[in-house]
């Protein structure tokens, strides 16, 4: 029970908020809201309210809230030992046994797994090694990276760089100069009307081809994409897309960074996203997943191909220059363990899989029809809405009617349901946590139709 | 208990360990070194060998290992709500109130505080924040940042570039070229060995100066440094270095960042390095003893002033766009509240600077005389032994002997005593938990006359 009734003067006065409107926090105009707890795929605020959260914390809690669990083991640990570096060949039991969970479920051409932190500290790494790996490999210019517009890798500096969103790149002086963007596998928003779904995927290719003809092959040392758009609207690539791509990397000595912070463990109910779309990376970024967010950890899968240069690198170089206090944690290892467990032992990535095609299709069955709705889409356990101004020209609304938030704000007021106004666009996300019911996905649907009524009509 | 015996092959065959030769470890040729306990200042490992970590970790189990207070808030907070995101307002009990528990202890003149989960990726926030500053400002050319060499403030891209130090470099293709690098204020690595100590700050201004005038003061905006230079050497500032360059700082109003990842919360016997030193930072970077490494937690406080410009750049833009899924994880903040306040309650930070001015002492009595110690240097709890191969003329040994290595593995192998190598150097480095007795210091100091003389006679 929360017991401090000048909690929310702390909050504004003290607490930088991410993402979030700083002047209007600290004025008061924006509600502070106190999470104090949840179960299952629901949460529960400090005054009671109880809310239904069809976006899983940010596509996170992937087995759910209040796992006992997980729980127990992150209090076992934390009673045993609750940290130790993992520098210089030291471990815990956790730390290793995930380590091997992890590659048990990934790609067979995996090798390592490096232990870090989050998502965006992840292809940080990422991108750390593949320079190495270059300058091993004796090419020392080719550094360039290409990432997508739209695409999400983190809001750091050059993770920020890799994201392809106006948001995280105005007054922050990003991109930095390594990183390309090239197009967005996003046929709903393609620019020819015209053009047929593998029409666009040959734009894609033909795109890429030319940036790499542009800027030179023996300058581009890796391409970073997400096997389906998250943050920049949700959105599943065109059939054929990914096969396409992977060849013109190959036949360019291009590594593929796959970005499995969103997709990894489960969400496209499949255990990994490269698996399901015919990818074959190099590098791995995991985190959400991996503890479901019980506590905080990510990682950097490295295949074969790339391990064997690093260890040449360190037979030349000596130790690796590269690593944080907290990789590997043992609480976030503990967490890890505990919940790859739990998804196997429940059953929930079948879970995903079923219940997400009953959660897609209810939301194409309700919504598609709507005047005012552009494209319903997903897979697995996620799911987006897109709106239009109009259908049959599919123009868009003006970014300052904010009519993704209006409806987003609505289904929580009104229906406490959390779905998720992607940043860029008027598009409702829905990544439920993979625990969901049929019962759930049809409050989730009749919700949202209610709420797009009440500000669309 | 372990009760896998196929751990290490495990380790070896899946677990990419940071700041390792990776090759050697893969080949089986290094240890793997698994750590199940610990208690205090010791820990043991699955072979039942207890060691006293006189390095606490990587400096940051300030505390001591095996508090039961802070698995029990851990464990309690994992009960209750492992995860919510902070985003747009969110928090929790635990991370509101530790935010104002950070700024009741920081300099009165900070005003907010973000929570990340590693240093490196608060100081990875610190530069967004320096730039979203100086375009709010209208000042879009003053972006260049200065740090000093042996500085450490991180290993990602852009923070390993503000790290000065060859082994975060090299390979790496960094510094990035947004980053400069000044003297190390190291007045035992003087190039003129006929200076005193005020001469060798002056020189150190001096260089400042020029190096500002030299790029020009409206293309320079921040300094980055640690109060006492740490993974750098662990050297303490020479007497009037921090006013001298805080004095340079204001006249051309270039931000100081003041990394206290290693000195914040109590490691010289103070609350922070700031204040032990003088410095006024506009921004204060905190991670390991903000939760003595119990769980990943990090911290940027941003003073009054750079808040101020943050509130009018999101009157002017919306929302800021910044933010790790994982900032101020409930875990993490309950991890911190229970460790700051325990440090209070046992007095820890009193503790550091007593016990701490007894190490430093009988460090330097047991060893300043020794023919091949060059140095013996410290504050609070933090203490170095530097080796010299000739005294008189303060000649440094061939990094390819390994003579601070050996010193530290004879150490650990002879004594079970814990000390760190630091990477640059012959530098043997003391960061104990506060929770340090004078018996422990006892222990530490014979036992590391007993290496030196094994190695170096």
């Amino acid at each position: 029970m929360l017991h401090n009734d000048k909690l929310e003067q702390w909050d504004r006065d003290n607490f930088f908020h991410p993402s979030t409107h700083l002047a209007e926090f600290a004025r008061g105009n924006l509600p502070n809201r106190v999470i104090k707890g949840g179960s299952g795929c629901h949460i529960e605020d400090r005054d009671g309210n109880r809310m239904l959260d069809a976006f899983a914390g940010l596509y996170c809690v992937n087995v759910g809230y209040g796992r006992p669990e997980i729980a127990e083991a992150i209090a076992e640990q934390a009673r045993e030992l609750a940290y130790y570096h993992s520098y210089v060949g030291h471990g815990t039991e956790a730390s290793i046994t995930l380590a091997k969970m992890v590659l048990d479920r990934a790609p067979d051409h995996m090798s390592k797994v490096y232990f870090g932190l989050s998502g965006s500290d992840a292809n940080e790494t990422n991108i750390k090694l593949i320079w190495y790996y270059n300058n091993i490999l004796g090419r020392p210019q080719k550094k360039k990276i290409i990432s997508r517009w739209r695409g999400y890798h983190g809001s750091g500096l050059m993770t920020g760089s890799l994201t392809g969103l106006e948001l995280f790149h105005k007054n922050f002086d990003l991109p930095l100069t390594q990183v390309l963007h090239t197009e967005a596998p996003y046929y709903f928003r393609r620019d020819n009307l015209d053009q047929t779904e593998s029409e666009f995927v040959a734009y894609c290719v033909a795109e890429l081809e030319a940036m790499i003809t542009r800027e030179g092959a023996d300058t581009i040392a890796a391409f970073v994409g997400e096997p389906l758009l998250g943050t920049g609207g949700i959105v599943p690539p065109p059939a054929g897309y990914w096969p396409a791509i992977q060849a013109v990397l190959d036949q360019h000595d291009i590594l593929l960074v796959a970005d499995e912070v969103v997709t990894g463990f489960g969400r496209l109910g499949s255990m990994f996203g490269s698996d399901h779309y015919g990818m074959r990376p190099d590098l791995i970024t995991i985190a959400k997943g991996l503890t479901s967010a019980y506590a905080p950890l990510s990682g950097s899968i490295v295949s074969e191909k790339m391990w064997a240069v690093l260890e040449q690198g360190t037979d030349e170089n000596g130790p690796i220059g590269h690593g944080w206090t907290y990789s590997a944690h043992p609480i976030g290892a503990a967490a890890g363990v505990a919940n790859l467990e739990l998804i196997d032992k429940l059953g929930l990535i079948e879970n995903a899989r079923n219940v997400g095609a009953y959660l897609n299709a209810e939301m194409h069955a309700a919504l598609a029809d709507h005047s005012h709705v552009g494209d319903v889409r997903g897979e697995g356990m996620i799911c987006a809405v897109e709106f239009v101004a109009d259908k049959k020209n599919r123009t868009f609304y003006n970014a300052s009617e904010k009519i993704g938030p209006k409806i987003a704000a609505k289904l929580l007021e009104q229906n406490k349901v959390i779905a998720r106004a992607m940043p860029q666009g008027d598009i409702l996300g829905f990544a439920p946590p993979f625990c969901l019911t049929r019962d759930d996905v049809d409050q989730i649907v009749s919700a949202t139709r209610q709420a797009i009524k009440g500000i669309l009509g």
